[in-house]
Formats: C-alpha cells, structure tokens, sequence
C-alpha cells in the first residue's frame, strides 16, 4: 500500500482544511493546542505526507445509496416481477462464478508453490548433504541466499515496479474497499495477476510470509471483474451484468469475494462470511449473506476437488483450504477448566508481543516511507531481506543441535541430517527450512518431545524480527502465516515448560494444544480481529470445543495490545491517511452536531442551471466535492435556496459529454434520450472535466437537472449529534449527506472526511486535519 | 401464540383503515378487486380475527432509535470516557450474565427430562417385558398412555390457565421480537418458568416434540430480565443496569439471549449469533456482535462443564449442547462429486413434505383458531395427542417384526425384546420407545442393516401426521427434533435404497450420511432457515466438510418449499397479523412513494402545548400513534407547520405524571427537575393515560416539550419511493418517520404498520387490510 499515494486524485480541499479546523471549537483544551500546532503546519503539508494525524483528501469514497432519479424509478417500474427474479438468480450465478474462479486461483497458487518450493529444497538438500560430509557448507548457504534473492527479487520487480498497489497482504486494502473507500486500482486484473504471481514468488523464496492474505485481495478482484462483466484492462465489454454496475451492487460481489477468498484460503466459509461482514457490512441482509456464504461455499468446494485431483485422490472433498491446520482430535487434545486462566495468560503474552511487533512495524514503515520509497531500492531490501532470512535460517540449523530420530512414518518432507546421527534429523530444520504453512503444521501436532526447548526459544526471537522486517516489504504477501508461526513456537515452548514443571499431571503432556492457543495469541495480538477469527481458527482446526478458548484467548490479545497500539492494518491503514469509518462515533462526540462536523458553504446548482456554470463548477480545483446539492431559488435575494435534490459529478460529467441541453433538445428532436445504460457504460471510471470539450456557445446553454438528480436525498438538521449522524452515515453507506436548516434549506454537506476526522485519543476527542496529501 | 390475541392494546385505527386502503390509487388491478372485496369485510373485522390478509394494529413496535432529547444528551456529554468504558465492561458482564443463566437453564431441562423420560421408560418396559410373556398387552399400552397423557395434562394445565404466550416453541415471538414488534408478556418471568416446566412435560409425556426451541425463548426472556436489573413479576429492583432501561439497549441484550438460546440447544455457538443476526440484527455492530458471541460461548460452556459433572466427567468440556447428533468422522462418511446431484434431489423431496406438513399445519391452527381457543379444550387435545401418540407407537411396535440383533456395546438405551428373539431387539421401539434426540442419534449412527426399510418408511409415515398434528398444540414444544426425525427416516431409507440398487460401491454404504442430508432437507423445508440453520447443522455434526451438501440441501429445500408456501414459523406470525418487516421492501414496489404510504393527517403537538390538548390527543383511542411530531405555527393560518420534534406518548404520560407543567415550575422553583431516571423507572410498562388525573385547573397549564423531544428525528420528503423509506426504516429500527414536504412542514406519518402492508403476492403487490382484531 505504500506506493499508493503516487497517483493524484481530483478532490482538493487543502485551503479549506484550515479553515473547518478552525470553526469546531468545542474540542477540549490539550486538542486545542494539539490544533494549532498543526495549524502552523498547515502550510507545508507536503513534508508529512504519511503522517497518522491526517486525512488525506484524495480518496474518494463509495456510493451505497441507489441514485434514485426518475431514470432509475422508471427502469425499476418498467421491470416487471419476472425480471427482478431473473436478476436475483444472476445474482447467484455471479456468485457463483467468484466462487469458482477464486478456489482455481487459490488451487493454482497452492500447486506451483508446492512444486517449485518442493524443487528449491530438494536442491538446497542435496547440496547441503554433499557439502555435510566434504566440508564447505558455506557454499551451501551461498547457494540458498542467491536461490531466494533471485526469487523474490522477481516477485520484487513486478510489484515494485508494475503494481505497487500488490505489495503487502492487501487485507488493508480491502478492508478500506469494504468500508466504502475507493483506493485506486485495488480491483484491479492486473493487480490479480501482479498479487499472485508475486505471492507465489514471495513464498518460494523462503521469506517470512504466507500466501493467505493475499488471496483475499484475489477473491476480491475476481468478483469486481465478474460482477462487471467487463474488464477494462482487457478492453473487453461482454455486455452481461450491465444491472450490476454501480457502488451498490458492486459493493456487495466485491464482499462475496473477499469472504470467497478467505474461504479458499483457510478452508473456512463461515470464516469468510464473518470477515466480510466485520469489515464491510453496514446493513445485514439475509439474501445478500447467504448468496456470500454461496461463494465461500463454491470456493473451498472448488479447492478441495482440484486439489483432491491433484493429490490423486480424486473426489475426496474432505480437504480444507489453503492452509491446513490439521484436525485436533482425540483425548489429548481436551482442556480442562483450570487451563483457561493459563489460556488467558498466554492471550496476554500474545497481546504484549502483537504490539511489540507492530510498533516495531510502524518504525520500520515510516522509515520506508521516508527513505525507501524509489522502487529499485524497494526491490534490494526484498533481496536483503530474502539472504538475510536464509542466512539466519542456515546458522541456526548450523549451531543447533537438537537431533531427533526420524520416525518410521517420515513426517517430515525435508529432513536435514546435517551433523546429527543417521536416523536422526535436525529439528531447527524443520521449523526454518520448510514453508511456513508446513512448519505451523508441524509444531501443532508432532509427537511431544520432537522439540527442545533452545531450538524453539531461538526459533521465534529471529522468525519474530524477521517476520517484522518482512511485512511491508514490497512483495506481495500475507502476515497470517509468520504470526501464527511465532505464536505456535512459544506456544509450544511455554507447553513444554508446562510439563515439565508439573510433570505428573497427563493433561499437559501435549503441548500441540499450546501451539494453537500461542499462535491465536499472536495473531490476535498483531491483526486484532475478533469474531471472525475466531471462526476461521475454529473452522482451520476442524475442532468446535476450542471455539471458548480461542474467543478468551483473542479476546485478551486485543485488550491487552490495544491498550498499547492499534492493530497492523489499521496503523498501515492510518499511515496512508485514509478517512476509514469505523462503527461507532466516538464515544464522547455527543458534544458535536452536524453544524460543527460539516462543510460549508456548499457549491449548490440550480434545478436548470447554466453550462457554463456547471462545467466551471467541475474545473474549480478547491470545489472538491463529488455531489452537488441542487436547489431552487425561493426569491432573488442571498438567503440560502431549499433543496430539491442531489447530483454527483460522475452524473455531470456524463450529461455534459452527451450535450444534454434544453436548447439541443428542442432543436434535435430526434436526438436519443439519455438511458441509464450511458451512465452505466461510464462507470465506474468517468472521465475528467478537463477531456471534456464545450463550446463557448455551448456554455450559454440550459441544463435541466431534474430527470437526473436524486430527488430525496437523505439529510439531517443541523442540530443532530455526531453519533446520530454517524450513525446514519454508517448504516446507510452514505456518500454525502445534505445538512439543512428549518426550512429545508441546504447549509452544509457532510461527507465521510467530516466523520472520519474525529477520533478518540490518549487525551479524549481528537481532529484529525485534513490534507491534499 | 395462539392466544395472545386476548389482551387488549391501545391503538386502534379500525376508523381509518378503509380510507387508507382507498387512498393508495397505484396498484395494480388484480389488486385493486381484491381489495374492494375486502373493504366490504372492513365493517366486521371482528369475524376473521386470525386472516393472514389482515395487519392487527394492536401490536406495538419497539423503538431502536435513541431518543436524543436534551436530557440524553446532557447524560452524554457529563459522562467521561471512563464512564462510557464501565459501561462497556457492564455490558460484557449482562453477556456472561446471560449465558450463563441460559446455560444453567438448559443444563437443568436436559437433566430432569433425562431422568423422569428414564424413569418412564423403565416402568413402560418392565410392564411390557411382564406382558409379553404372560399375554395382556393392552395393559401395558393403557398404562403408557394414561401415563403420557398425565404428564401432559400437567404441561397443558400450566401453559393453558397460566401463560398461553409459552405454547409452541417461542421461535415466533423472539422472531418478532428481534423485528422490533412488542408481542405482550413474551419476554416475562412467569413466561419462562410455564416455558421450561412446560417442555420438560411435554418432552417426558412423550409427545413428538423438541426441547430446543423453547431454548432459544428462555435465553431471551433471561436476556430480557437480567439485563433490566430488575424484575417486574417479583416486584424488585436492584437498582443495576439503569441506563440498559430502552428498547435498543435491551433489544441487543434478548439478541444476546437467543443466540445463547441456540447454542445452549445445538452446541453451536457461531449458528446462534448467526441465527440473531439472520432475525434480528438491522444494523451489524462488531461490538456487538462479539459480545452475542460472548454470551453464546459462555452458554455452551456452562451447560457442557454441567453436564459433565453430571455425567461423572468433570472438566470434560467437549460435548456439544443439549442435542447432541454424534461427531461425524472417518472415511464412511466422506462423500463424493457425483452424490451432490442426489442431495440436491433429497433437498427437494424435503421441500415438498415440508410444504406439505405446513400447509396441513395451517389448516389445523386455522381449525384450532376456530373451535379450540377454550383452555380446557386445548388441555383436552393435548391430552387426546399424548394417549394417540403412545397409543400408534405401541401398535406400530407390536406389529412391526423388525428383530435386530443386540450388539455388544449395547447402544440402545431401552432395547423392548417383545416377540423377538432373545438377543435381539425390535427395531422399530428403537424409533418410537426413546426421547425423539436419542431416535436421531440412531438414525444418524448406527450400523448399517440396523433397520429395515419397511419399518423406517412405516415411522416417517406415521410420525409426520403426529408432529404436525402436536405443533400448535397449547404446550410448550419444538418443532426442530420432529423435523430432523422424520427427514432423518427417509434420509436413511433413501441411503438404504440406494444401497441395494448399486450393491458394488462401498460409498453407498452408510446410510447415517443419507439420514443427515435427509433431516437437514426436512428441517429446512419446514422452517426454512438458510445460513443459520446451515451453521447450526455443521457445528452440531462437529463436521465442516459436510457445509456444501447441507447448504444445497437447505437452499433447495427452501426454494421448492418457498413454491407451495411460507415457512411454518412465518405461516404463524401471519396467522397472528403480526406487522413483520421483512428484510427489503417487495421488488415491484418502486410505484409507491412516502405520500401513498403515509398516514395522514397526524396529530401534531406545539412546542408548548396546553395539558388539556394533550390529554385530549392521549385519551382519544382514534388518535392510535404512540409519537406525535412537536411542531413550530409559523403563522395564525391553517397551513401545516414546521417540523421540529417527535415526542413519545410514553414520555408525555410520565411528563403528566410528574405534572412538569410551565407554570408550576415557576411557583415551585425548588421543585426537582425532571430526570432521565424518571422515564428508565417507568419503562416499559408506561401507565395508561386513564390512571392519570388531570384536574380542569391543570388542564390549563402548558408544557414545554422542549427539553422531552427528540429535536432531530428523521424525515423523508413525500415523494421518497417506497423501497428507500423503507431502508431508511428497517436499516436503523425506527417506529416513527416523519414526512415533510419542501418546507419542512409535517404531512404525514409512516409507521411499521404502514410498510409491513404491501406485500408481493401470486398477482404481484398486494396490500393487507389494517385492522384491530
């Protein structure tokens, strides 16, 4: 996400920001002074441009309300009961479709990983057993650092250099997609085609990620695609879904995508549902829910076949998602209820370790932002990171010597013998020289014993700092796996200890059981999530008994790294500016009503207003809004007009290029109306005002706005509190919201930046400023 | 629900019913025949007191918008962050609080039905085996009917005389409930102790019930009670959870309570926050979602480390809830590719019978409507029901020749020898001699050869017209665990057929496989649940991998079913003219703005009103809303004035009561200041206005409104289209939306009653009749 801040967006209102800071006075005093302290430094906003106090201006937000204008009314009306069924089962067959698309990504990225992983540690193996017995393994290690810089650095190159957009989990990005965010280029097909093959990149050359995140981000831009039944990219329009192409409709596959992905990969369709309600939802609709669980369902139903096939036992469906955690069965594995304050303890460890990890993270961050931002040193830190990793990873294998005999069932895909006896095999090496996924398997269900403790303890101080330096890298990869990786280490260390403090007692013997209850701690403590974590965790192990523990476990995390730092996304989120919405207004904003939040004065346009007035509207830089209120003058004199609808710019610019003017339609009577289907056709990427030509004789003409503008746009009193405001914001997906005195005359416009900006401190409400960043 | 139509509310509207129906031109023509044909029945709306073409006015709403007065937002703004954290922490507590309760609840029915239907059984047994032998039958069947019969007489007598709101299952009325519709008493004290004493009868006396519905009713009436900190029937109060005392604090907290509910009953916590949300939820809120979750996990919790203290197995938390269908696993179980065309088909079978078993179900309630509303009469059925129930199962016992042998393990709990030899049991007792969640059990799990296939198709045949013939019945029972049964039986006869028609493939071996598709077809082509009842069926299975089949089978089953008729569920909240709002507005109705569906004129109130008006305006039983919008006279003309508030009848009653009136508090300057405590004490039981005395002198005074209204409530222009209002209405849970023309002059008022009229029926939109039964 760190490169998205290149492109420039059409909205500006950094002459104004000063200004709203300056009319909300009922901030408390340290926010005062918080205020004009960065009121000075209004001027130069440019120097701070990831700075987690501000809101960028240059995002553009979703449109989740119907533009209900007499065009769209008419074309509901003429659509008769038969054809809303006709689109409803469109509806389920699109998806459908993302369902099926996303597992066949999901099985695609699971195979090549397998087998070119699989051939880089056959190599690395065999060389290393050469070198074993004659002597010169640094010729081994020389051979594994240049096999993964070589690999991530083409992971690297078409991330850092074709789509920045694809670096990172992109769960962020997503999550600010759901929430009503419009970042540029997310949903993109080249970034698909970037975000896969450079995960699969990322993951093959050894570094410390993992391929779950990112499929999310696929899931996503699969069901943009198909929902739209177009690609832009490819210049292809299959004239099919045209009903669908608006924020609304788009919104809500994009949804089913990302839940799709999540199914794919954590093999958990409940999982899924929740994620993307947690992150998206505003209103909970039955129909909508269960065509997302649909999509989720298809999706791991699709990976378990092909993979199935692929595994040769073709038609076993009984496969979970990408990654598999392996089923916690038996006696072994059952708690008991004096574990749960163990449990507890151990989901504060996680918390405390989570935001040590995202602190550290947040450093390392503004540090890219600041000094890493060219995109060949982008890719040179990938290739140091990535011989940093198999470096470390060699020396620990190298000095460990925690020998294991090798059972007769040959768990282990890769075993390393190294100096260790024959029959034996180097347990380091099974945690660093392994994917990640397989390594997590492993420390969740090996026998008790396989593991000493040094090798663990060693294993996740450098498998934390090099998942840390890791994340944020510019390559496309998730953070999943790394945590859950850590947390699996100390978990099963702090089981090991566990036993043998109190070694009398069978209930402690497995220590596979802490494995999971760490790894949750950690992951709960780094990314925070909450409901749906647990149920893609609870779905991943197969095992509906850890669902309390688990919940305790996730719980802790949060309370106790919140209390120190937000959770990764949301600071990578907050690093980039974006006004991100989140459920509640802040807890003590009752003191602010609509007055205070909005913008104002408010560029309005007459029901039948001039050309020339319109298209100077658009080209006014510092008119930064993207609807427009239209009104109608009661009397000549200055008094505000009464509001009788709302239009948006994208509309505009639409009615301009096609000279909707009341002249030309007396003189060409013939001409077209104007359908939906051209303002479909623009969507969702309108072009500027400035590609648009008109004339100066044009400019005299009238353009009657009635036919197109939403005549009930949603709007509040200026009395109304910021938490009701909020609160019909948020539940409706509002874009913007017309504020209105008494006698329904339009004084101000809340949009999403005039929300997003308050927030609760350290020192209670807080204002973020707004920049043009 | 049968009876709930005998207390009687205050609003009424029978007067304007007919001018409203008239007043809306835009239907179309089918329609407007039929609603001629209805206006000539509008004179006697007392005949058909229970049509589903009929909206009763006499159920009130809830109110899920907080009333943001002055008052409010004075509390708001002096409490402190720290204040807004406790009651946070508070909440969580209510959750556990709940859950627990809830837990403990189900742990203690789950119990006694074991013991006492143990006991039962024992004595039925021995009495039979003493029969067998030495002749004389009839004997034994007489004495397991009368038996049956007493314990359900008791059910009956305690559901009939005491609290008829706690018959059937209570799925309807939380349904309402989590609508926003107040069903009266349903979520009382007494309702649950007639509830659990009712099912614990019904359940023992053998009836073919469940004891899971009445579950989810329990959790929400303990959501209900414990949240208030209060309880009315008891008569204490202690003085905690004061500021949870509104409709939307509460309404959170019975979601909490049902979801607890469904997990105690299934074992499955994320199906019951799911089931909540699927019912309930207008706006998600993660928070509030994660402590559903909360509430739901510590039930299952509680209940499981009950029961295995119960069980002898303290601290063995790994057994599911109170029903418990057996884990699923190994490979017998897997299923393949070319199965799923075969489910599917099963699906639809399922939405037959279950359309089937509805509609037989409709015409009995219709029936019992009629001709068995008296208690005595409901007691009389109930009874008739329990002696033919235990009466057809010992015939088809006696007649039945199915002797399987006994296995070692001894897996029936109540093996009946009969005629058979020894060593064997007859295999139809193991279906009808056994509490219905065992049956299921067996179903699902044993051998296969277990049973013949005449016997299973002879015990669908009969135990389908007995569930149907019991749900409605005035006791209190579920209608899940006769569902599963019945499908259950086919389901295995299904996979039994297969079976010997391709006898070479292993895959057909297990039948239990077939009896689960078969019981979640069954279940969902009577309820009709999608995503939930999905969720629900996974987790209680304790097997993800069966999460594709279920959810085509449920989706079949509903779309085949939904053909022929509504679910049972929706079948009786129409019976009862409940106005249920469903989760959009009718496809078609975009014909339709705000003006069309309005009421009008409304009863406006002045800012400060004279008591006497208002007193009138309450007492008026024509003037049937329970909020007036507080309006501005701009001039002395008759022209609608300006909107600016809506107030509450519950708040004017208590302003009446405590005689806040302009000129006192001018002569009683001490006098104490009317605080929001005041409405929390009196909520929600409001006194009527009749037991408020107004004197003629007072009557003069005026009240300030004010300080009372809500001054920012939400408006709608009048040419705002039906679907929109209705977003804005179901998306934030409103009871009152005002609408105004451009002047922000009231014109008209929309309530739930006014949406929920319009409904898609077979000739497109339909509107139902309001009435006052």
């Amino acid at each position: 996400m760190a490169n998205i801040t290149k492109k420039v967006s059409w909205s500006s209102r950094a002459d104004e920001s000063g200004a709203v800071g300056e009319g909300t006075p009922l901030l408390n005093g340290s926010e005062q002074r918080r205020l004009s302290r960065q009121d000075s430094l209004a001027g130069r906003p440019k120097e701070i441009p990831h700075n987690e106090k501000l809101l960028s201006l240059k995002y553009e937000s979703l449109d989740y309300d119907n533009i209900e204008n007499q065009l769209f009314l008419e074309e509901e009306r003429r659509m008769s009961h038969m054809g809303f069924r006709c689109l409803e089962i469109s509806r389920w067959v699109v998806c459908g479709l993302i369902g099926f698309l996303t597992g066949l990504i999901a099985c695609f990225i699971d195979i090549v990983v397998e087998e070119l992983a699989g051939f880089k540690y056959q190599v690395v193996k065999e060389n290393i057993e050469k070198f074993t017995e004659v002597g010169g393994l640094s010729i081994s290690l020389l051979l594994w650092a240049v096999l993964n810089s070589a690999i991530v650095m083409v992971g690297a190159i078409i991330v850092a250099f074709f789509e920045p957009i694809a670096a990172g989990s992109g769960i962020p990005q997503i999550k600010c997609y759901l929430n009503g965010i419009k970042i540029p280029r997310v949903v993109r097909l080249k970034t698909l085609l970037v975000k896969v093959f450079g995960v699969i990149c990322s993951v093959v050359g050894g570094l410390a990620v993992g391929k779950e995140g990112p499929m999310i981000h696929s899931g996503a831009v699969v069901a943009a695609g198909v929902s739209q039944g177009r690609s832009t990219s490819l210049k292809r329009d299959f004239k099919i879904f045209e009903y669908f192409r608006r924020d609304t409709e788009k919104r809500d596959f994009v949804s089913a995508g990302a839940a799709a992905g999540v199914s794919a990969a954590f093999g958990a369709p409940v999982g899924g549902v929740l994620f993307s309600l947690e992150e998206g939802a505003s209103f909970w609709n039955q129909m909508l829910t269960w065509r997302i669980f649909f999509a989720s369902m298809i999706s791991t139903f699709t990976l378990n076949f092909f993979l199935s096939v692929y595994h040769q036992k073709p038609g076993d469906l009984s496969n979970p998602g990408l990654i598999n955690f392996g089923r916690f069965q038996g006696d072994s594995v059952a708690y008991n209820l004096y574990e749960i304050p163990l449990f507890i303890a151990m989901g504060a460890i996680g918390g405390l370790l989570g935001a040590l990890f995202n602190v550290l993270n947040y450093w390392l961050t503004i540090f890219r932002i600041r000094y890493v931002h060219r995109p060949c040193l982008q890719m040179m830190e990938a290739m140091l990171v990535a011989a940093v990793t198999a470096t470390v990873s060699f020396t620990m294998i190298y000095f460990s010597n925690d020998c294991q005999p090798l059972g007769p069932e040959h768990t282990e895909e890769y075993p390393l013998q190294l100096f260790c006896a024959d029959g034996e095999y180097n347990s380091m090496a099974t945690a660093f020289f392994n994917t990640p996924e397989r390594s997590v398997r492993s420390l969740f269900h090996n026998q008790p014993g396989t593991y000493n403790p040094l090798t663990l303890g060693l294993f996740t101080l450098t498998y934390f700092f090099l998942a840390c330096w890791t994340y944020g890298l510019a390559v496309s990869a998730g953070v999943f796996i790394p945590s859950l990786l850590i947390g699996a280490a100390w978990g099963r260390l702090c089981g090991i200890l566990l036993a043998s403090i109190t070694s009398t007692s069978s209930i402690w013997a497995d220590p596979g059981k802490y494995a999971l209850i760490g790894a949750a701690a950690q992951l709960g403590g780094i990314v925070r999530m909450t409901l749906s974590l647990t149920v893609i965790m609870v779905e991943a192990t197969g095992n509906v008994t850890y669902g309390l523990p688990i919940m305790l476990v996730l719980m802790t995390a949060k309370i106790v790294g919140d209390y120190f730092v937000e959770g990764l996304y949301d600071i990578h989120i907050k690093l980039q500016s974006v006004p991100f919405l989140h459920w509640e207004a802040p807890a003590t904003s009752h003191w602010l009503t609509a007055r205070e939040v909005m913008s104002s004065p408010v560029t309005c346009l007459n029901r039948i207003e001039k050309v020339g007035k319109i298209v100077d509207t658009l080209s006014n830089t510092s008119t930064n809004h993207n609807g427009f209120p239209v009104v109608v003058q009661v009397s000549g004199n200055d008094e505000p007009a009464k509001l009788c609808g709302l239009i948006l710019r994208s509309q505009l610019i639409v009615l301009l290029k096609h000279k909707v003017f009341v002249e030309l339609a007396r003189s060409r009577l013939t001409q077209r109306k104007l359908q939906l289907k051209d303002f479909r056709d623009a969507y969702p990427r309108f072009p500027p005002i400035q590609s648009i030509h008109v004339s100066q004789d044009e400019r005299e003409c009238m353009m009657d706005l009635t036919e197109f503008m939403n005549p009930t746009p949603y709007t509040v009193p200026q009395d109304t509190s910021l938490p009701r405001v909020f609160k019909l914001f948020r539940a409706l997906g509002l874009r913007h919201l017309v504020v209105v005195d008494d006698e329904n005359r339009v004084i101000g416009l809340v949009t999403r930046k005039d929300l997003a900006r308050y927030h609760l401190g350290k020192h209670g409400l807080e204002e973020l400023q707004l920049a043009q960043t």
